[in-house]
């Protein structure tokens, strides 16, 4: 296969936010010419798709500013430098939800949006939950709610679910329930 | 249901780039304290799912700068300024594969990062492929590729496919197979 590795020849520093920073990149191509590539840092995140035993998923009803409206998400949350991402997921659903899980799972990762950030994103199942009393952080502001599969389809064509992890979540979850149904 | 809208009370530019601006945030909490948002603005952007009639996916292989890394994924790109979502996913299948498509449906839409971004994904199907000559930007190399679901999985364990995007379309691809075994 051919590479098409870009080598940095140098990078500007543009900002260094709470959250994210943003450099600007001007790197060699594969043909040896040059271009620039606007790069986020992120420091990675973390979501969980929690099941209780009666078959439905946790969310979360929050505002997001970048959307400029509320949407339903499965629970999730920034990694702490060099936090372990399955505590993370423990500590976020905790905080968000009170709901602690006995059994968590890594069921896979990936990029939110490879052209222009570098956030890596684990989701988790959780079960076996343990409602407790939620503790979210000071500035964010949530409700939980517990949806069925049905309810979760509908909510994504009403755009109320609207963001990766959660379309992913319901996919998945979809999934689970037509290989059940094949004896898979 | 509460409302937990947060009121801009400040913006602050940051930078504007050739594909993403950034710009901090003032704003009002539902509690009347205040915080900042760092928010990355995108123009949106298309995916495409081309699938071909003997039952495989084109997905492209790219280097991706914050990635540091190749990896496959189903086309995409950038939505042009007031470009119809349809006729940006046309351009891009050909554009990035050569591939021109008789039959396209939107399939959902999600954002990709909604805690620092707008970005919003279009992601369509494409069927009725015909092949055509490759013609990608001047600073883009790919190199198409088939794979069948189960290359596809594969890829995913091994995280050669690994974004948001592409990691949807193989659950999406996987639902309509399991659901055409249950004769639905």
């Amino acid at each position: 296969m051919a590479s098409f590795y870009e080598k940095t020849v140098h990078t500007t520093p543009i900002f260094q936010g709470r959250i994210i920073s943003l450099q600007v990149e001007r790197v060699e191509l594969p043909n040896g010419k040059t271009s620039t590539r606007e790069v986020v840092k992120h420091p990675g995140a973390v979501a969980v798709m929690p099941f209780t035993n009666d078959g439905r998923m946790v969310v979360v009803r929050q505002f997001r500013k970048p959307l400029e409206k509320e949407i339903f998400e499965i629970p999730a949350g920034k990694l702490e430098k060099g936090e372990d991402p399955a505590l993370c997921a423990l500590r976020e659903l905790e905080e968000e939800t009170g709901y602690s899980a006995q059994n968590l799972q890594l069921v896979t990762s990936f990029y939110t949006s490879p052209g222009f950030a570098d956030e890596l994103l684990y989701i988790f199942e959780a079960t076996d939950l343990k409602q407790g009393s939620v503790r979210p952080d000071a500035d964010e502001f949530v409700e939980t709610r517990l949806i069925s599969l049905e309810e979760g389809l509908k909510l994504m064509e009403t755009r109320e679910i609207h963001d990766a992890k959660t379309v992913f979540a319901l996919m998945y979850w979809q999934n689970k329930r037509l290989k059940a149904r094949l004896g898979e």
